[in-house]
């Protein structure tokens, strides 16, 4: 695997898109996804690896609680996977916790599932179809 | 610029140098950083990204500090650049604080230098001479 995206929790977004731009990032994509209730900017710089802010929609989402009790800041980290039901079954037999036990679309058309941060030592696990 | 590794604070670094080994990420360095009581594991994978791993070599160290505060994940990104003192000078002319004025020595023989948080709205950035 690689990794694909580092996910960070903004409270604005075109402030931070504007911060990252000074990295020279770029907005390479933008858009919802309601179903999280995220607003998501996907940037990308020279390299492979993007940065994908996400703004909360509202304070009752996944994202709007995650700045309410942390602020913002680094909150996740996507691996991409050409076989995610495979690696998703692996990693439960290594004892992780799935967050999303088959995959659901993730920004970008993506299949994605995120493993509970327990078995990524803190660290939120996302695993992108790509 | 790109995104050249993310830093990530770990209470026990064979625990999590096992742990991100299951996503396919070896270790390509390991060694201590005295100057910063940190000891390091720095990951591949198939990308170009890295992870670095970094454990506190005793609880008065800045990795030590977070770990207490904030418990383990993620801790910093870090972009490479080939002219850090033009990128240093650019960013201070934006408005970042500088935690390291001038560059001083990283892991691996790379000049480094942090950048204090709240310019990187939350995200502590580390710059990287690679």
């Amino acid at each position: 695997m690689r990794l694909h995206h580092v996910g960070i929790a903004v409270e604005d977004l075109e402030e931070a898109k504007a911060r990252y731009l000074l990295l020279g990032f770029r907005v390479e994509a933008e858009g919802e996804v309601a179903a999280q209730g995220v607003r998501v900017a996907m940037l990308k710089g020279e390299g492979e690896a993007l940065l994908e802010l996400l703004a909360p929609l509202g304070p009752e989402t996944p994202v709007g609680r995650f700045l309410a009790k942390r602020g913002p800041g680094l909150h996740h980290l996507a691996f991409a996977t050409g076989r995610i039901e495979e690696d998703l079954a692996r990693l439960r037999g290594e004892g992780a916790r799935l967050m999303d036990e088959v995959p659901r679309p993730g920004f970008g058309g993506h299949r994605v599932a995120f493993l509970h941060p327990t078995f990524g030592l803190g660290v939120l696990w996302e695993l992108v179809e790509a």
